[in-house]
């Protein structure tokens, strides 16, 4: 069997880490052949020398030759800088892009995989969420496939396996209501970022852990779900399912509903998308039903938790929408994470930056990199200067 | 696109009751060749009068003449008697049969059926686990399809879809537990058979119900699902779920879990049988989270419901094992039914008759009908006599 070849655009994040586990772990199936990371140069040189990946791109140019110099005696190439972030996906020796940065960087560099040929494993939602149609029509004319690496989308997507010919009548997002869940506003008004930073059941980066305790995090699932399955934001329905055991559900137009369920562990998703539709036996810990007496769920709080609610209006709203509200979240979440505003103040400035920027209906490329400025540069009016 | 021609054999039972419901709410879909009654002559004749069955056959020979003459005036031909139960099945005009009919007498039908090449729609479990080995091959010899009706097993099958290539890790069923989940020994000692007939959540014939209250059903099950599946007793697990709401679960060699699901109502994985793989709208009820807040699971209790055990004993033990608990397990609950024998009993005599009863490690189709006798037999002598 040849070997799956594996690009990982952020290697060094929580994603990238996972997956080289399941590549370490699954040798004979994978092999390494890219690896990218923004600053974490350290982290890098250690997986380029275990790995042995053909290329390694370092965003932060200014650790080129730590990182150059670190690998010298390895047979492995190392760039730098954001343009060879984004050419790096094409080089003819790569199947698969797993897209595992952080934000709205991740469009850029899917874009160009997606025209390289690349089948795409998609960590990065704010891809989708940015610019969904444009990203799902470009797969189409380039014919590559989208594989989920989201837990919730990777549940839909395996239980959408051999049923291609089956209509779905709408898919249930389960969320677990992150660390806060069931907390009212005036809780909320004085919550730290050590306190948001503290999931219940996911270890995650930082962005994605503030944007579960705000549900933004599901929010821009709905929209990345909308463009994966081609489903209306009726169809899309989110449940707080706070053990995280039942990952997602579709309901068929039978009235049949299938979900996917397992223990909380980004490794097998990843694995689902960088070998589907095979799976690959694996040591991940297993589920027990008698360690989970009660799964309960219930509906989620759109009043207090406001984020939720804009992205639903957002993806009625369409064009540039969801790109607003995901450039105006990078800043806020960001703002937040230096103390610089509250929990409460992340859905403002949302709110506020949506309102203030302009919408645009048919948005090209070009109209995104300009509204995710403008966006950002709103948003960023609205924090208050460290004191 | 032409109509799918059913054959239903106990089309006024509860399945087939249920069947001609889902046939009629699709009449594009389906057309029913074959209506089969053993005893309910004026259910039988309805049925005809509406769908306009090529053929009909009531068992009960004493009730041919009052068939017949009701429907002289339609283009039906009215058959009876058990050979003609058993050979309406071969028409050429049949491309699938639905098994409906209760206990050890779907064995023939079906080996009929099978052999003049008819896919099976099963909900007879009792034939599997009388001869799941002989039925398997069969199937083979003679590449037709099996599609489970029992909830449990068009669960997995459901589950099953897309993942041929992926290997089973094990399965899990789900048993609602029964009228009496929770109770011990002395409150089962006295217990009548109306308060076993008060299924919780599933409205179904009294046979089955009994089974169910007794968990022999869900032990049947395990062995129905062993050849369905081609699974090893170790890989299949039974946990009580009260709600009925998760129907069963897969779980694959990466850790994946699948599961289907859906409120009770068991048009579902009749129109799924009949149909796959392709699903056909309903207007079944929808499940919703919201009015199953907290869906429970618990170890069923061996110890008090001793029936489960056994049939776990017998997958091991293979053979004719399974056809003598099955034999003996339709004397205990008629007897049961009829006040005979108490609840606790159905047990004793299925136990008494298991180790009465001659073993058979490779029985062929003569071994197992007079292993059923002997075993009717056996189990009969221990009922005491009505007083």
């Amino acid at each position: 069997m040849t070997k799956k070849r594996i690009a990982i655009l952020g290697s060094t994040g929580s994603i990238g880490t996972q997956a080289l586990e399941v590549i370490a772990a699954n040798p004979e199936t994978f092999s390494v052949e890219v690896l990218t990371a923004q600053d974490n140069a350290d982290l890098l040189i250690k997986q380029a020398a275990t790995f042995l990946p053909r290329e390694v791109v370092i965003g932060n140019k200014t650790l080129h030759d730590k990182v150059a110099s670190a690998l010298s005696g390895f047979p492995v190439k190392v760039y730098s800088g954001a343009d060879a972030l984004v050419s790096v996906v094409e080089s003819e020796t790569i199947d698969t892009v797993l897209t595992a940065m952080v934000g709205y960087a991740g469009l850029l560099p899917t874009i160009h995989a997606i025209r390289a040929g690349k089948d795409i494993a998609l960590a990065n939602k704010e891809t989708l969420v940015v610019a969904g149609e444009l990203i799902m029509n470009l797969a189409k004319e380039y014919k590559i496939n989208i594989y989920p690496v989201d837990s919730e989308h990777s549940a839909i997507f395996q239980c959408l396996a051999g049923e291609s010919e089956n209509k779905i009548e709408k898919i249930i997002l389960t969320a677990s209501g992150g660390p806060f869940r069931g907390k009212d506003r005036t809780f909320l008004s004085s919550v730290t970022k050590q306190q948001a930073l503290k999931h219940p059941n996911w270890a995650m980066g930082a962005k994605i852990t503030i944007d579960s305790a705000t549900l933004m995090n599901k929010g821009l699932e709905v929209i990345e779900a909308k463009w994966l399955f081609d489903l209306r934001a009726s169809q899309i329905d989110v449940i707080v399912h706070p053990q995280s055991i039942v990952h997602s559900l579709v309901q068929f137009e039978d009235g049949s509903l299938k979900a996917q369920m397992g223990l909380p562990d980004m490794k097998l998703p990843i694995q689902y998308a960088l070998h589907y539709p095979l799976r690959l036996k694996s040591d991940f810990p297993r589920f027990n039903f008698p360690d989970f007496p009660s799964l309960t769920f219930e509906k989620p709080d759109l009043e207090t938790f406001r984020n939720l609610a804009v992205a639903y209006e957002v993806l009625e709203k369409g064009g540039n929408a969801a790109c607003i509200i995901n450039a105006a979240n990078e800043i806020a979440v960001d703002a937040f994470l230096h103390d610089r505003i509250g929990f409460l103040e992340i859905s403002d400035v949302i709110i506020d930056t949506l309102a203030k920027t302009e919408y645009i209906q048919n948005p090209t490329y070009s109209d995104y990199v300009q509204t995710n400025e403008a966006a950002r540069r709103f948003a960023s009016e609205m924090i208050p200067v460290k004191i």
